[in-house]
């Protein structure tokens, strides 16, 4: 079985890719090889099986056929510009978010069968803000274009599912904390900072409130579902293909408290509040709890502790992290 | 103020265009200059104002330029392939739906100042069938081609608006009926059909049972819409750009009923049930009604009863279609 990472050089594009490598298999099926693509060529992995390593625009349509071969069973469609990138920049949101998945899309419906698509989605397709508790039959009514790029693409590819061109489950992922290495273009990555930052020895700001509520999940549980959505049984969703996976509903001062509980009060100390109206407009908008009562049941793990979310960055990142900006 | 009306040859563009030349102003400003953008180029109209008859692509993003000039205040979204047009034609229904509406948000971001822009969206892009009553903060799960589409094109204008590119009301028309002239490629044709084919005398066959429930709303009441979405004040709408008009959830048999009661028992008589199912498959998703609260607060006429919309059909467009078929 021919696996395709798409996005495969990024953050949880590695992580997934290094948790194929390890189990050899998805859904008890072998994989026969994996093509990583992304727009700078992704760094080669070991494997028990061949990896392809390609550089490419997901929103070229020839260069991305030929990173989804025949035999391709599975893509894992990750390749996106993030929040505040596609702020900034409306017309390359649309071609990256939009037309490249137009381009998945078509390279599906040239393959001899028609592969399982994993697509992240994403809690920045809502709205609702601070007070809101969302349903798993929310409607999607976002409040920037990242989001509504989102939602689209899910409306794509649904409809793609129900003409037989492929077989998507579309996971609307929380803010992934902890992320390693450096501050990104996304809004939320404040609520990564909050935690790495310190636990780096380094000052951390946070633009919101302590109370200021945010949807996360840790990389290890997103990798969990991503890996889960690619070899499920997708025949219980229906045409329904959108997932609220179970994240964790917290405050910033409970993240804080958790690094605390960890780390000591003196990593606490280092972050401070330093108001940002630009990033503060974004995510103000963004649900700060979801009900997700549907995917439990349909195998998406629960999420762990805030605590153990802070552990599990340290034990699989920090030294990473160190050693990525020039620190060990 | 000048104003364009894309899709402007067809059913409700002509209608709507028609009514423009009678009222001379929108929303109290007066109209100085009306464009008709359709493929073929649309026929000429009597105006007090000038009339440009355009013929193009509305993906063609140079050609729709030109048919949204500087000075452009109004534009008027009709242009779309159809329902089981666009489930027979995948790439064609993605080109102009998506495509096209992409063209017209570039087209409209080049204007100096943000054009008012009213789209039809449709029933089809909800699904729940029979059993449903879609409330205003109902979802979109789209269950064909078309309905994906426009619920994509909602999503593009809505963030467009957030943007400050434009300013858009998307109004989600239920079935217009009695469409005048001939079947068309939509999957709802028949229930026009069932009523105006009777009135030409002729024969008239549907696909679904007569206690089958249809949204649906006149050809007036249409018009009455997008004329009020054209001159309306949007701050009351907020982020949310889509509105549920107040249609008539009716039944074929109660359709039928109204025929008869004001063509005689002869006239019901001619429509007869002929099962079709690649037909209802497409229809069978399409809610059967709507709570549809929000619209009549915000200055959304109310729908007439079944038999004054028989009799707006003779009125109106009875001779035109006898015309139009050869059969005056
Ligand atoms: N990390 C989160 O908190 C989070 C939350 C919600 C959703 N998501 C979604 O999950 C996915 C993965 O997130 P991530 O955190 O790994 O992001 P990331 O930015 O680390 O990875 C995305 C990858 O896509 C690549 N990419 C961008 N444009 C491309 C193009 N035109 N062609 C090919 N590749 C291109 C980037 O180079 C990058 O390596 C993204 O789709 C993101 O929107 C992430
Ligand atoms: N009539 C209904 O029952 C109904 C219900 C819901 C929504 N709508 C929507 O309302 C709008 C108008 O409906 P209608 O009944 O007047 O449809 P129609 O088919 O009579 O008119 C649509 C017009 O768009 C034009 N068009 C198609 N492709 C084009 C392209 N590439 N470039 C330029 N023009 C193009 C067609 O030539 C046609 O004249 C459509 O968007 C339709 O989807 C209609």
């Amino acid at each position: 079985m021919q696996v395709t990472i798409l996005g495969g050089g990024g953050f949880l594009g590695r992580k997934l890719a290094a948790r194929f490598a390890a189990d050899g298999a998805i859904g008890g099926k072998p994989i026969t090889g994996l093509t990583l693509f992304d727009l700078n060529q992704p760094a080669p992995l070991d494997a028990p099986f061949p990896v392809r390593c390609l550089a490419g625009d997901v929103a070229d349509t020839a260069t991305l056929k030929a990173a989804i071969p025949p035999g391709t069973a599975i893509v894992i469609h990750l390749a996106a510009v993030v929040s505040a990138a596609a702020e900034a920049d409306y017309d390359l949101g649309i071609r990256v978010n939009i037309t490249g998945t137009q381009a998945l899309i078509d390279a599906c419906r040239a393959l001899p069968a028609p592969p399982r698509v994993v697509f992240t989605s994403s809690v920045a397709s809502f709205d609702g803000g601070q007070d809101a508790m969302v349903p798993d039959e929310g409607r999607q009514l976002p409040t920037n274009s990242y989001g509504a790029q989102k939602a689209i693409g899910e409306l794509l590819l649904a409809d793609a599912t129900r003409r037989g061109f492929l077989d998507v489950v579309s996971i609307r992922l929380p803010t992934v904390m902890v992320r390693p290495g450096r501050p990104n273009r996304a809004a939320s990555s404040f609520v990564s900072a909050v935690v790495r930052e310190p636990l780096l020895g380094l000052p951390a700001q946070f633009p919101v409130p302590e109370d200021f509520r945010v949807w996360v999940c840790s990389p290890r549980r997103a990798v969990d579902w991503l890996a889960h959505a690619a070899g499920m049984d997708t025949a219980p969703l229906g045409r329904d293909r959108g997932i609220n996976p179970p994240g964790i509903s917290a405050t910033i001062g409970e993240m804080l408290d958790a690094l605390a509980a960890v780390a000591g009060p003196e990593a606490r100390a280092l972050a401070k509040r330093v108001p940002d109206a630009e990033v503060e407009a974004i995510v103000a908008g963004w649900p700060a709890a979801f009900a997700a009562t549907r995917a439990p049941g349909l195998g998406f793990v629960r999420s762990e502790s805030l605590e153990d979310l802070v552990r599990a960055f340290i034990a699989d990142d920090l030294d990473a992290t160190r050693r990525d900006r020039g620190m060990a």
